[in-house]
């Protein structure tokens, strides 16, 4: 059985409030619970809230913009979260200021769980919650963006089912799932920023061990497929340019390229041979468009290949 | 208070068993609880089992593919669904066969729910789970792709928080929370298909409306900016094609089109007037993979436009 409670009740939280203790206050904590904390309360309590529009603080709160149309901006921000408008929120707080999101929401769950452990003798996991798109499905969802003393994922890799079967690739992500059940419990217009699961306490780790952090659960740039919007992808490779390679991901196996050139270009004359692709026919400006989104480029003109004159393409490893 | 059960002792399911009957000799139910069921056991009872792997199975259960690299498909499932190997599951089912999803997950949760009503007397919500990756983070969570009797998202456009600012765009999809909550009381490796969360009854719909069903959670194949990941969108659009368009979304408005071709084609003179857009300069390759993601093509030739002999764009709306 797991139980979540979100009680009514919290006080407005503001610049240097001790989160932990408004915490203490709200539950009797036992050991092996998981305590959630809003990243807007967090933030309230670390002074992250500036004058302004969620536009004027964009900027500064943007990694690299993921994808964009009309209104929205997706952006991947300084934590690697992939989130509209970086994650600034412009409500339960005063008008005019906007909230940005913690700076190293780990870090704030790990001083309040250590906090949570001195006040009160007991060994909880504590979350930093924020609400989060998806990029098919409609409606948000509570994710966890900063993780202290919490298995953040269950890794079932190697596990065998009751019929014998590996689960090659099931890994849990339970740290957003216990995110998504206190939003359940907590709702979004009433204030009730801070909630308490109870019953998976195999999944909190010994006082003084914090774990990964929900870091763990951030896709590192470039190993997602989905590093660009569809349309940012195509502006970017046929723009080309350093600095937008990496969220492509590391180079393609050759025979990617050379499917994706034969795909695109039926009429190109395509061989891969020696780390390296050589196509004969087809502009270079596509070429380098699908080489460039492949994590591959152009690196020297042949006059051998067997299509005619042709283009080399080599691996863009730095 | 939320609480979450998912006691373990259910049998094994096959084709024709009569799951609203295991759940209702499984739970004590109320008016108001939910009640979830994997999608693995509905398709079990429903008979969705068929011999060989995943990669057999496959080519079926795709409507169109997504991404792909390496081992990993991610495709669009004929319910909307985007999920890696389009949910086909090789786990917890006996070995040389796999286990698709249930045709239709909104009508095999109606049909759950009514049969509850007519067992036991209760209005229950249900809803039909599968556990589903995400773009940008690691690890799985589990979504409901089926529902009846209940609100799956809560809508809050216009609602006004304490400060009085507005809820402008906050929509939680309590549906994808529960069926994670559920998840954290079920694991992956023991038999507890059912789980049972009580104290959301307030989302629970009237008996006999049965609501959107989770079909509402799926964004639209086109309303999303990620139809396409980043290397199949370059090759898509370079490739054009009609039937690779509507992914890419409708088409954008002029002034985005413009922007994306000055970004890629500095030297392009570009104008957009009378809801079309000409450009001189620039190769006739390049501006068509970029009017094709951006929703327009190429209509025809001008001979007065400002920067010389140009072509003309307008949105490709059939």
């Amino acid at each position: 059985m797991i139980t979540v409670q979100a009680p009514d009740g919290a006080p407005e939280v503001g610049p240097g409030d001790d989160l932990a203790a408004l915490v203490a206050d709200l539950f009797d904590l036992a050991d092996g619970d998981v305590v959630t904390v809003t990243s807007k309360v967090v933030s309230k309590a670390e002074g992250r809230v500036r004058p302004g529009t969620r536009d004027d603080a964009l900027p500064d709160e943007t990694r690299r913009v993921v994808a964009r149309r009309g209104p929205t901006t997706i952006v991947r921000t300084s934590h690697g979260l992939t989130l509209a408008a970086a994650g600034i929120d412009a409500s339960n707080v005063a008008p005019g200021t906007v909230v940005l999101l913690p700076e190293d929401p780990d870090a704030s769950a790990r001083a309040i769980r250590e906090s949570l452990l001195a006040r009160t003798g007991r060994n909880v996991g504590v979350l930093v919650t924020d609400t989060a798109g998806r990029a098919w499905r409609e409606g948000q969802v509570d994710i966890a963006i900063g993780a202290a003393g919490l298995r953040v994922i269950v890794d079932l890799a190697g596990s065998v089912d009751a019929h014998g079967n590996e689960l090659a690739v099931t890994a849990p992500a339970v740290a957003d799932e216990l995110a998504g059940a206190a939003e359940l419990a907590q709702g979004k217009l009433t204030a009730r920023p801070f909630a308490l699961v109870r019953g998976r306490d195999d999944l909190v780790l010994p006082a003084g061990e914090h774990g990964p952090g929900a870091a763990a659960l951030v896709r590192p740039d470039g190993a997602d497929l989905f590093g660009y919007g569809a349309r940012e992808a195509v502006v970017r490779a046929l723009r080309g340019g350093e600095q937008d390679r990496a969220a492509f991901g590391a180079p393609a196996e050759p025979d990617e390229l050379v499917e994706a050139i034969r795909e695109v270009l039926p009429g190109a004359t395509v061989e891969a041979a020696a780390g390296s692709v050589v196509v004969a026919g087809g502009d270079v400006r596509t070429l380098s468009g699908l080489a460039f989104a492949f994590g591959w480029r152009p690196v020297d003109a042949v006059d051998d290949a067997p299509g005619g004159d042709g283009l080399r393409f080599r691996p863009a490893t730095p």
